[in-house]
């Protein structure tokens, strides 16, 4: 359940009223906001005076639900928007990993001549070996914060544990969470006391429900800004890396207020079918693609079969814009 | 390994080398093939006299490969073409059921407006409990024809099992093997033996190596218009029926030489998202879309959740058309 | 809802009541019983007067649930019995493939110094390549028919799809019904139609409700002999070449009342793991297991990686008789 | 590659060795170690002549394969060992959470009459919902501790997050790393630091590659005293909370050397079907069981469904006995 307290009650108050009902105390911009577990369906009357507003959920799926607000989420990025009512689609791009400051140079010159405003690029790398490149760590987010200062981009990097998430927070304008961190909920709580927006990657093995939870989690705890990015589940089928669930990005439209960015490289694996599952995405009228781009594939040290080189990044490119033209949006 | 035999060399000869090498003989226009298993990777010199061209392929998929045929093979239904360089999307739709010789008619009514060329409905429903509508059987497919002969579209409609093969065969213009039925043997051998084509849906619990096995199965008994159908996977994730796997569909059309037409309604179980969904689809670059509408879906005697009214379903057609236009496809 | 009718009624008003309600009449020693959809909860007051018993499901797993019938079922194999109250584990046994007379017999000979009762062979494969070995078909149904002459046990063999039922039900004493033929209505109503007992596989891609549906289908015809058979399913480890779902056999165990049989070979898909797992499975309770066995596994014409050679099958098979003594169960 | 260097070697050079060929050095009892990626397949003749023994691994299943030690780890528990060649099973059980000081010594009672070692109980709860009971954190700990003092047990709890592993390493004597924190790299590294045991359960969507190389993450460090605990995978059977994959559990004893341990209550999710898979582990001849147990099931505050009350607790207990004789093991 969710409570909209009156505006002019004092903190204590609502914090007394918080504590009575087992539920959390967070501000927006306009409210004291009480959430309690969803199985509350009714409180008091004594405690009804002091609501202006209340939301009963089915699941704890609350903050995040479209019966509690009814349009996607507009999140706001230094100088750019997504959501709302702004019909941008926001594409991401850069190598899996940072590997030196030639390379991301050279990932940088690409998102200029284009005109795109958002640089990704991994330097805690959560790799499944211990003796696989981990990548190049602190060192990598400081190069990263050169590129911003020098390009004006927004940086977004992948926090894998909580070892490093104050870096991360500190260096880059959107957190990531990768997909094997989504239930990590020391990393869940911390990045909910920032306001900076945090893009939550679904884990590979995580129902949806499970997903947009984990997002409850962040928003629960003050920070408005979340993210959903839909990246592949994992299922018997091996021919590709992962399979990327369009009918789940569908139940997440319908059902949650969150923006959606999709990943087609880590889903597909493979850089072949990248290109046709990115123009499925936007005709289907997301809010953002994180595409895995790098000056030379083969030399990648992490997922060298699954990143465009840039010719085939600009190929790609071009061949959205009509799409976008088509379901009236606008690539940013 | 596939083997084009010279021209003229004749029919005895042809069986001759076949049983030497185990293989299968089949013609097309053109020549006489015979294709052994994918381990055979070289025959004798003997027998090389008698070949013009010869394709080792790395697995059972051969007929099917694009290392066989270089593109994606052109399919006619009576009239109409897709595959080759058509760059037709087909659009069948229709109810999941034939209910009665009303319902159908008015679902005729609506592709007419549309100026839409085939008709699908199930007369033998594959259903998982013995205690529900199994569907109009033959009577069914007689009312189908029935619709053919005064509207002048092609049908489609559902074989499950072997028992009721061979009328499906006789009164539908494009024959499909449902998603239960793929691994049948029978049918699949049945199938193999006509010229008319066969729709085969992909099994919810199958790989792709597999399904594209079934389609062999039938291209090895000489009927070269076999279409794919992808309608999603089995996974773990329950709020939507199934996963639909469009990294799948990316590897298809890698691979395979095959037309390939996806099912979003089944994929996604809940009408909401098929919109969205079958323009994921278009964008992709398909070959035909099979969606389910109905006049009434709330009374519909199956799947009523999935279908389309008309009024969704000509709102959905409508948004199609920039995204075809944009990707350089024509809806027929 | 499953109706058992008063004794003394006739067929016609039976026939009278079943149309009426629109439900299934099938017929066992005792009684007449009639079965609706579980939609139906009630019926008019005038037919319930010629009702002795009703009982009221919550699914449409209905004569096989355990709220119907509240013990695991009896099934009899000619001399052998299994379920009830027989505390009896069948152990079935015998090569993937029937190849050869001299093969099969070299199969028999292990069985008879064993002291077991019931041997398998395929004849009739569900190859996923049009291009492997398919089985020696109606022949090999012969051959193990000699087999059952010469040494008196009971043959079960696969039935893959519609073309071969009516052979298969007429050369063995149970009908297998494979995995990928589970939703086979053709198969299921034709062998519903015996009175021979059925061994139903699941699916690899199937759910617990969909597989015990298909037990209904069975069932609903009227045959009460049908065994379930779990085999493995498909999930997204690949190390394994399907997992068996131990889990899922508890639920059957609690909720069916159908004997249940398992198959660790093409669950494990590797010799190795074969012994394991069906130590396991005896120590579960359950009413018998389907072990592939070959003279000379290496020399198998399908699934070589998985078949025992005589060695390790026996000392499997010792090392499951103190097991059994533990759980107060007799391997027959 | 793992090359053990010879006994007479300084630190110094076996540093120099490791940095040279990009190694990590480690240390045991008998060697000075160096683990290289298994891509390196040789070392230079320079390096060669300090080396002892090395072993060429096929994957980055390096110290964990069955190719470097050919048995079962021997891993010891302050006063109790399983293992190597103990042929010991540990039964580990307790409740899902601590709840109070009460609940807690029920528990431990029961474990007094029955003659156990290990309890186990959740303190830090990985609940998918931020509205759920989240445990009771570090004041649980301290209970255990407490727990221990009085009844000389040994203590297993769980580290969800990094927020807290230093609590855990320090208040339990097997550190148990959770399911959904299989992939934390901080937890990881933090514990292979240490030298007690770890528990680390298997992702419920982790392949066994990936679960082995987490393993691999703590031994690498140096910690050699990891077990592996499977608890169910995820698979689309939503009739039981996740499926047992002892096909897995047979890959696992085949390949790997580190004792396995296996949590039925949380693979099955319902306790009616806890005993009867417990049997089915036990019979394959494991090296322990982490069962959930509680004095009241109905009013616990987590995974109420799945925990066993102390009645069926005792009698899944004896009926593991003559199992545990009928396979040569010792429950302790």
């Amino acid at each position: 359940m969710i409570l909209h307290l009156n505006n002019n009650i004092s903190l204590k108050t609502a914090i007394d009223i918080s504590e009575n009902i087992e539920g959390k105390l967070i501000f927006n911009d306009l409210n004291k906001i009480i959430i309690t577990s969803s199985k509350v369906k009714k409180v008091s009357n004594e405690i009804k005076k002091y609501v202006s507003d209340e939301f009963i959920l089915d699941s704890d799926i609350q903050l995040s639900s479209r019966n509690y607000i009814k349009e996607t989420r507009k999140v706001k990025i230094n100088n750019i928007e997504i959501g709302g009512d702004t019909r941008n689609t926001l594409m991401i791009t850069g190598p899996c990993s940072i590997e030196s400051r030639n390379q991301i140079k050279e990932c940088a010159q690409l998102l200029k001549e284009i005109g795109l405003t958002t640089l990704r690029a991994g330097c805690f790398k959560p790799r499944t070996s211990p003796y696989s490149f981990q990548g190049l760590g602190l060192e990598g987010l400081k190069m990263l914060s050169d590129i911003r200062d020098e390009f004006g981009f927004n940086i977004i990097s992948e926090v894998k544990d909580a070892s490093h998430v104050h870096d991360v927070i500190k260096y880059t304008d959107i957190i990531q969470i990768g997909a094997k961190a989504m239930y990590d909920h020391g990393i869940l709580r911390e990045t909910g006391q920032q306001e900076k927006p945090v893009l939550l990657k679904r884990g590979f093995g995580s129902n949806l429900q499970e997903f947009v939870q984990a997002a409850e989690f962040i928003l629960s705890e003050g920070n408005p800004n979340v993210i959903l990015c839909e990246r592949g589940i994992r299922t018997f089928e091996t021919k590709t890396r992962f399979t990327l669930d369009l009918c789940g990005v569908s139940y997440l439209k319908e059902y949650t207020n969150l923006p959606i960015i999709l990943d087609t490289s880590h889903a597909m694996g493979y850089s072949y079918g990248v290109p046709d599952l990115t123009r499925a995405c936007v005709a289907m009228g997301i809010d953002g693609l994180l595409i895995e781009s790098h000056p030379n594939p083969q030399e990648a040290k992490s997922d060298a079969s699954q990143q465009l080189d840039f010719k085939e990044f600009k190929e790609m490119y071009e061949s959205l814009l009509p799409i976008c033209e088509a379901v009236n949006r606008k690539i940013i």
